[in-house]
């Protein structure tokens, strides 16, 4: 049957979003409504279809809201495959853009909006040029596979870091070694981890810290999705454990450098332990109509 | 400066356009802004940007509507990366069904609407499940080449075919061959061509025809574009190699099926000599309002 379906277009860093706004969850898209959506050919495209929902319609959100009573909005997101993701650092700055550009909330300078995931209640801030989303607490994952894929000539030790999803780092002799390599197919990690990680690959700048803050560059190959231009939790593991490997007295203030652009991270003490927060930019790029025959 | 634009995202057999109207020409993209907006991560993306303009308010109107004084509507036709193409067998069929579902021109069933594009004024007629476009006349270019790609054992021999812009077609062995070359980088052709050609790999189904109707599966490598999902005039010249190597009798009606659907070819005489026409679905899926911030 006909519908049509109000939408907008973003991206942060050229992750790019459906988002579409169903209050009182009512209207969720089918599977093959979110396959078709984000389809690049026959649909418009994109790495992600989000719904924005009001919190207390969930069937769960009263567990949400226990978390906490703020977390008005629910972020609801969906893959291109149709598949549930938990969290996505760039998907979440723009889905608050999102709301704000609709009026749907009000996130004044300096003030914090609580926003459900699957992953927990998460909080963003304005910062400077788009929004920082603090992604809560880090650990080492204790997977140290070897890495290796197409254009590296010897396998690299890596550091496994999950940030509610699993990465594995690892760190590259030089830039042209980070132009080179291959990462159309997964690398190949030694030993394999069963359900798979986001891999990056960093180098770091020279020198590695200016003015306080240590910049990297970094490449990803996304678990399910293959190299993508970002992936926001990447470049927080990526910073993790570039910090880590520098050793005490690294800055806990990071600029990476992906191939959509620039991302911002910052790592800081709470009291259930330190919190790691990703910076950078959302845009909205487009409003629509999208129609369903 | 900040501008808004009006756009509509459309497909045919997963070829896909931005379309926009500009009756009277005087709001053409610059080429920052078509890229940006057929950007797929950054923008909306898409294969294509077509701009509706009245041929009158072209600068070189006059001349087009000498062709054909009912040419009323110009497809100006550009590639994802802003550069300039002459036509596009996919696009022209979706430019008019956008006229037609905003009203800017009539097309009852059985009517002809004259389109003005850079190759000529074509005529698009109503057919089953969408339109068909006389592409024109045709000619076989004298280019033979050896085709070779991964994944095929030995190169083949290929038929060259003009059909306003260059193809050579190669027969394949069967569609376990067709699905199994690697078409991401350009098939290499010897001797070379020198502004290169669209390579199309065909299989004739078993048997060939059936009601009358020829039929074969192919897939294409488009000049700077890579492998796509639908080449309307690859489409025709497949047809037209296949029906030249089936020789005499071989049937004027063929169904060439690409990854992204199924087109029509149809082969008929005019005063001119033989034209080539090319039938097959149009979709819009979404209407909507660009931001170029």
């Amino acid at each position: 049957m006909a519908r049509n379906l109000e939408f907008a277009k973003g991206h942060g860093t050229g992750n790019d979003f459906i988002l579409y706004s169903d209050p009182d969850g009512s209207d969720p898209l089918t599977l093959e409504q979110v396959q078709l959506i984000a389809d690049r050919h026959r649909g418009i495209g994109a790495d992600g279809v989000i719904r924005a929902v009001r919190t207390e319609s969930l069937p769960n959100g009263a567990a949400v809201l226990d978390e906490d009573p703020d977390a008005e909005w629910f972020m609801d997101y969906l893959n291109s495959d149709g598949s549930v993701a938990e969290m996505c650092g760039n998907g979440i700055r723009v889905f608050v853009h999102y709301l704000v550009e609709r009026g749907l909330a009000d996130l004044p300078d300096g003030g914090t909006l609580a926003v459900g995931t699957r992953a927990g209640v998460k909080d963003v801030q304005r910062s400077t040029g788009g929004y920082r989303v603090d992604l809560g607490s880090w650990r080492l994952s204790g997977d140290e596979p070897l890495v290796s894929a197409p254009g590296l000539d010897v396998a690299r030790p890596s550091l496994g870091i999950d940030v509610g999803n699993p990465h594995v780092v690892a760190a590259l002799a030089g830039e042209d070694e980070l132009d080179r390599i291959a990462l159309s197919a997964p690398p190949a990690l030694d030993p394999p981890i069963a359900d798979g990680a986001n891999v990056e690959f960093v180098v770091p700048e020279d020198p590695l810290v200016r003015d306080g803050v240590a910049r990297i560059r970094m490449r990803v190959h996304e678990r399910g999705s293959g190299e993508t231009l970002s992936c926001g939790t990447g470049v927080a593991a990526a910073a993790l454990a570039t910090r880590h490997w520098a050793g005490p007295g690294a800055p806990h203030q990071w600029r990476v450098e992906v191939p959509g652009g620039v991302l911002g991270v910052r790592m800081f003490p709470t009291q259930d332990g330190e919190h790691v927060a990703l910076s950078g930019p959302a845009v909205i790029v487009a409003r629509g109509e999208f129609v369903f025959e």
